[in-house]
This record gives structure tokens, C-alpha cells and sequence, in this order.
């Protein structure tokens, strides 16, 4: 079958195949980490056991990605901008699965959380999230259509992810230290904070593989960093998912 | 110079050179691990600096070793445990990347804990980073020499980690919970025991990544995992660096 799938098909083929099939594994995640935000405000048990199950279907999906791109490296010899897609598909798929990871952890800890949590926290991680799957979204979208400005502008967005986590970071600490039965469930909320912030970190490490696979230089200049570390904890980290 | 570098080596000798600079880079992320766990301990400053400092060295050896691996694949064509060895020192240098990227995070917050730290508290974020810098050590090791028991050993301890982790956590949580004066400073810690728990995660995507390159078969079974989430907020999870 694989085989047969080689012989027939072209080389350009194969990439289309391989850039759709990262495309399919994005959408995976994209939903995932919509559905993971879900569970916070509903409550949804079921839809959170069925994020963590599915975070299976992303890590196959990995696997078979990998295998495309093996196939292309040894049959194919790919080289210069074919040669960067390839090699860009095999980076997204890892920052992607990761996403699915984090979407996943956020899913479990909603599982965990049987305190009421204010409105104003739940809205603020809603805020993030909703960020967080928008730059998914438009840098998934800016390397189906191939469109370097689609991941200029999400890697320029990254800074506005990191206001809204450092914001809601210190809303937390505060809540914290004036209910502090309230701080083993402020805690997961602390750490799902974390896990949008990072998925906007990833979504930004994708913007810079895309823009790389289509103009073949590094976006330029350095990443705008909202993270000014003066306060306790946030310690983002945007020039790596921290 | 690299194409008179490309000229005159054999493709063994290329080989060779990107499997030593990903053992270098390595060892520059080893040093930074023991150098953030340092200055928690010590509220070593400068020390806490040079790490965040150096960790532009760790971005610049990614490059490097990324401009290798292109110049192999294009040159090259390398097949079979070559092409596995190639797309492995792309997949390790990643991994080695964000454990330098925590590792950083780890001295910026020991850069922002002004609070006295209880000696247990401490104690165990030692043994955590110990444990954490010797898997990383004993990967690496593995890489270097090619041999794939040495990462199957890698990646059957993470469960200790996770032990180490869950059982701080708690002990973090506590910690709160009597003085939550100390919230601020407490959740720098559970980042920090988090950003060691994440950084014995990648020691195992390492440890696959190298058994598969040397066998090229998967690490079979699943992984043992010691987080049962049970309590509140480990939610660590080792199919991902979360």
C-alpha cells in the first residue's frame, strides 16, 4: 500500500499529501484545545475524557507524518524549498503534538478542579484560550496557503498572549492568598494558564518555521516580550515553550 | 569556509561532526541545568545571570547544527540508520533547546525569590534537578556512543521524576497553604519543580529518539507513569513535556 502509494504517485504529490496530513493533525489540535477550554466553563466530564482520549489520534498522526517525510528524504532528495517543507512539516508536527499535550493536561486538570472558581478568573483563561486557538488557527491556515504574512502576524501576537497570562497570573496569586482553601484548585487554574500561554509559544515556534519554509530566511528583528518578570511567577518565556 | 568544509569531508566525517556538535550543545544544556539549580541554593546572581545570558550560545547551536543537517539532506542523500541519525540530531536539538529554555526560566525565578525557602523545600528541588541532570547526562552518553541500552535506562527512570515531582508538589501546596504570605515566592518553586519535571520529559523524547535511530525500532511498552492526579495539580504527563 505504501509502496504502491509511492509508485504512483509524483513527487508534488507526496508533499501535497504531507502538508495535508499536517493540516489534518493542526485541526486535531485546534479542536482539542477548544474542547479542553470547554470542560473549564461547562464543567463537561465526558467531553474531557474524550479530549484525552483523542490526544492519541494527534500522536499517530505524528507518527504517520514522520514516516511521509522519511519516505520523501530517502525516495525523493528533496532540495531547496521542497527540502524546507519537509523539514518544516517534521518541526510542526512536533510543536503540534505538544499542543495536543498541553490541550490534553488542561482537559485532565478540569477533571480535577471541584471548587467554584470566580467568573472573572473562568473568563479570564476563556480570553486565552480563545487567543491561544486563534493564532493556532491563522498560523495552521498561513502554511496551507503558504502565506508568510499569516505567520509574521501571529508571531507578532504572541505579546498579547503573554499580557493576558501575566495579568491573570497575578489575579490568581491574589485569589490564592485571600482564600487559601482555594489554592489546590487555583493552582490547576495557575498551570492551565501556563499551558495557553505555551500554546501560543508553539503556535509563535510554528509562525517561524513557516515564514523560514517560505521566504528561507528567519523573521527579523526580536519578538515582542510582554513578560517583565517584576512581579512573582509568570517568568514566560516566549523565545522558547516555557 | 562551509563549502570548503562540505568539500573536503567524507559523508562518515560529516556525520561524525554533527553527532559531536549535538553532544556539544548537549553538554552546554547540562551546564545550564546544574548552574539554575545552583542558584536557587546559593542566590548566586551573577551565576543566575550567565545562565540566562548563555543560553543564546544553546539558540546559536541549534542553528548551526539545523545548517549541518540541511546541507547533509541536500549533499548527502544520507539512507537508512544515516537518514535516522540525521533526523535525529534534528529532533535532539530541539529537545536540547527547550531544556535550555528551562532551564533559564529556572534562574529567572531564582532571580525573583527574595523569601527564606524551608531547607526540605529546597532539598527536594535538589534531588529533582540531580536526578534531571544525570538523565540528561546518561541520554546524552547514549547518543554519543550509540548505544540503546543507556536510553531504554533513560527512559524507564522518568517515573521516578514524576515521583520526586508529585511528592514536592504536595509539599509546596502545604507550604501555601500554612503561610500564604509565602504564595509568591512558593509558585516560583512548583514552576520550577514543573520546569525539571518537563526537563526529564524531553530526556525521554531523547531516549526514543535514540533508540530509534540506533534500532530503528520504538521503545516498546509503555512508558510507567507515577502521576495519578489524584491530588491536586501534578497533572505531568509524560507522553508530552507538560
Amino acid at each position: 500500500m505504501v509502496m504502491h502509494d509511492h509508485i504512483v504517485r509524483s513527487f508534488t504529490e507526496e508533499l501535497e499529501a504531507l502538508t495535508a496530513a499536517v493540516s489534518r493533525m493542526g485541526g486535531l489540535a485546534e479542536e482539542a484545545v477548544a474542547n479542553a477550554l470547554a470542560t473549564i466553563s461547562r464543567r463537561d466530564t465526558a467531553l474531557a475524557q474524550q479530549v484525552i482520549e483523542r490526544d492519541a489520534l494527534l500522536d499517530e498522526a505524528q507518527r504517520e507524518i514522520e514516516r511521509k517525510i522519511t519516505r520523501i528524504l530517502a525516495l525523493r532528495q528533496p532540495m531547496a524549498r521542497d527540502l524546507r517543507q519537509t523539514i518544516a512539516a517534521l518541526k510542526l508536527a512536533a510543536d503540534i503534538e505538544r499542543i495536543g499535550d498541553l490541550a490534553k493536561n488542561i482537559a485532565k486538570r478540569s477533571l480535577n478542579m471541584d471548587a467554584v472558581l470566580p467568573a472573572s478568573v473562568v473568563r479570564g483563561i476563556e480570553r486565552m484560550g480563545k487567543l491561544a486557538v486563534a493564532q493556532l488557527k491563522q498560523v495552521l491556515d498561513a502554511f496551507g496557503t503558504g502565506a508568510p504574512g499569516g505567520a509574521v502576524s501571529v508571531w507578532l501576537q504572541d505579546e498579547e498572549l503573554d499580557e493576558h497570562y501575566n495579568s491573570l497570573f497575578r489575579e490568581l496569586l491574589t485569589y490564592m492568598m485571600e482564600d487559601p482553601r482555594k489554592i489546590g484548585p487555583t493552582t490547576h487554574l495557575l498551570f492551565i494558564a501556563k499551558n495557553l500561554e505555551r500554546i501560543g509559544d508553539h503556535c509563535t515556534n510554528m509562525a517561524e518555521v513557516v515564514h523560514y519554509m517560505e521566504t528561507g530566511e528567519e523573521i527579523a528583528g526580536v519578538r515582542p516580550k510582554a513578560d517583565s518578570l517584576g512581579q512573582p511567577a509568570p517568568a514566560s518565556d516566549s523565545d522558547g515553550d516555557i
